[in-house]
């Protein structure tokens, strides 16, 4: 094993100027919670699974209590108005370095398969999850800001709001400029607590795509699953897992440590 | 001296598809605990001892008050009905990317000897050690947890119980699925506190050990030890290396810093 | 994109034997609103845009509301009496040899330039910021310090008062005594406040700087700001980005963190 | 520069079987005070100069005010009975893999000089330092400590009463077993409080150094010194430095940190 191994599984498929959507794990895991939610509602097809060296020395364990390697994978799926591949995985690269490296592998991937704009998405930190959480929306270029304002619920106005986009979500759009490749971010408030469930955040950002790219999926089951959530007042991980019907948030329990106290090695 | 080095003791043995035990130091230390008494109790062989720039910057100060490298070990033994090749050490390699490294490597001999499963040990850390510690079981394949559940009282339902697995007892079993080796772990609940010998933990695992592998040791001192335990209230490590009689938590007693603030450098 | 990446921009200029001016965040980022101050005020035309993968993984959010990557800058102008070369960015590498890295690349710059001087500007972390800031003066020889010192209000006794100067500002004094460049620091006291924007102690250095180097700037606006800052009890970065007249202030604003759970991944 | 410097100063001296004794900072500077304070004594020769990118990014301020990369230097000295190596320095390497390269180079300027022992020289941490501190000897063989017992009121028992020996003073023990080089340490209990300076601790080393190599130093001056900290409460470094009479002192006045606010970046 290299330090970057990038399989590809099955056949190459034909893919007109899709849009990349990248959601890795991040603040309220927002980002995830809405690429993974996704790629379950349309089925999207694993297309490549990434491994390095330089993810986390550790293994997670799976709904099926058995072990995984982390690994983070590329999906596609062909809809009629638009080609989607969506970048989802358990991790981030762990250092500093092996983020830039990691960036640019996706991009040229993007480049590969002439994608026309890449979407990142995450969460915005605050004390606490607001009741109907605002979506910031920032860029590489002033156009394809203005692009996902038009007919939207979006704020841009991001300066000063809060400090820099860290990680892959930030890494990507700068980075992509530098190949004149547009690229866009959602960005929906959600709470700073290292294991909070931003499913609300996630809602308002699942909408957005559903809508600009006409997806498709039907938001009954999710807008359900959030009712739920604000009755009860879960905000552990594990136990949202058990009583979430939503298969990527159970997936999310074994990915997030519950008690700081209970870890294993 | 290179990044690695694995140095041969004596000649290679012939060994029929051994089992390859792990127990390098982590929580509560139960897997460190468990292979050092075994390898005690059967007089097991060094075969291997291996070093690194990649493990910590010190030296231990050993039972002879003379100072040791930090160092990792593959000891061996054949056995009546099982040939076993058990790894034990002081460390961890210090960084991801070299713990990834080292797994490999000790991947590499277990196909060398043709293993036919690895077994890493492991603790889970709980605010204090349980009176009668569970001992878990998971693995990288469903049939070889299978395997390990016949006839033991270990529990496999893990999932969403704590997060990731750290470490080599984790990462070995990741990696060697992609190799084809069948791998599990055992995971024995103990107290998450930084100086504490989870004995108790370890005394499960060791039994069930004793009983998968036909390993053939007597149990009575380990039994006898663990009551003195739960008698005194010892926690600190060198006070219990003192009045031990088990020569592994002896050893024990100078590769962890008692009080916080007692150190040298 | 290698590790490292210096891009020229535009065409050589020819230079005098110029001073280059050091001004890269850190303590109350007294360099960076100094450096910047000055590139504003004089119109100073970029020279060379840094990038590197030891930068931190993240992107800014501008003024203009897009995304930027991490990057340093160096800025040209050729005045009346003095050439200068102006040092400036958002950040400095992250780890130790890529800031020693960093530093040679630098020192080949002025070495290729044929600089007489070097200057870098930093401040002093007090537990607030005094009414009144000193400014200190070190050096890398004798004569470089005594020539600062020589009509000017700067105190030379450093030895004792703090520890060790950590960073580009520092590294780069003792890395060009190695190459036979005189290099000087000029060092305000201000406040060791993560999230302090140290105006008054680069009101300070900007003056000095200003007579120094006969650089010609009305300093009646920075004056005026300073007024405004000691009358309200701004310490938060992003309000006093609003507030401020001052660009190179405003542009502070995203960089710097504000709440400290408020934040973007 | 490349990653490690070393630097012949003048000409090779003809040493007879060297004994190299190693001062490098750590807990309350025991072993630096020591060995600065026998260099100082003996007025012995510096060798070799020694830079390197894995040492700390920032410059020390020196007595003279003017500014010092962080140096690690050899100095030698041929005495009436022994011929006498000193490794000195300011910092010792920031990374473990840093660390093990550096041993390994001083191990090889040892070898090349034949030397017959290597003593290193530190501090064992305690809550506060002891009216009179004991002194500890540990090494990598048997012999080498029965050696230094004999005549001098050294504890060897040091299993158990604290954890591993951090850094170079312990790692250069542990790399030399491995060339077959004898070699032995004498830690002296004293304060592990981060900017104490372990004078005391230091006088009981250098008494036995003293006798043992038969330096013929004048230890009066130490002795007062010590007698004027008994009856002052002075911890801190910079005060002390003002006060002390002995140049090492001083010296360390400026290469550790005072108030844990002042900072200099």
């Amino acid at each position: 094993m290299s330090k970057w191994e990038i399989n590809l599984i099955g056949k190459k498929p034909k893919l007109k100027n899709p849009v990349l959507i990248e959601g890795l794990p991040g603040i309220g895991n927002v980002g995830k919670i809405s690429a993974d939610f996704i790629i379950d509602e349309i089925k999207a097809k694993k297309l490549y699974d990434i491994f390095s060296y330089s993810f986390p020395h550790s293994v997670f364990v799976a709904e099926n209590n058995l072990v995984e390697l982390p690994s983070i994978s590329i999906y596609y799926k062909k809809l009629k108005k638009n080609d989607l591949l969506i970048l989802s995985g358990d991790v981030q690269p762990t250092d500093e370095e092996s983020c830039y490296e990691f960036c640019e592998k996706i991009l040229d991937i993007a480049k590969e398969y002439k994608c026309r704009q890449i979407l990142t998405l995450g969460g915005i930190g605050l004390h606490s999850e607001p009741k109907q959480p605002k979506v910031y929306c920032t860029g590489n270029t002033k156009n394809s800001v203005k692009d996902f304002k038009n007919g939207f619920k979006v704020n841009e106005k991001l300066f000063g709001v809060v400090g820099p986009i860290i990680g892959v979500s930030g890494l990507l759009l700068g980075l992509a400029k530098r190949r004149n490749i547009e690229a866009v971010s959602l960005l929906a408030e959600t709470s700073a607590h290292p294991i909070h469930i931003g499913i609300k955040g996630a809602k308002e950002i699942i909408e957005i795509i559903n809508k600009k790219y006409s997806v498709g999926i039907n938001l009954k089951e999710l807008s359900k699953e959030v009712e739920l959530i604000e009755k009860d007042t879960l905000k552990r991980t594990e136990q949202l897992g058990e009583l979430s019907k939503i298969s990527s948030i159970k997936k999310l329990g074994g990915k997030i440590s519950g008690d700081y106290t209970d870890y294993i090695g």
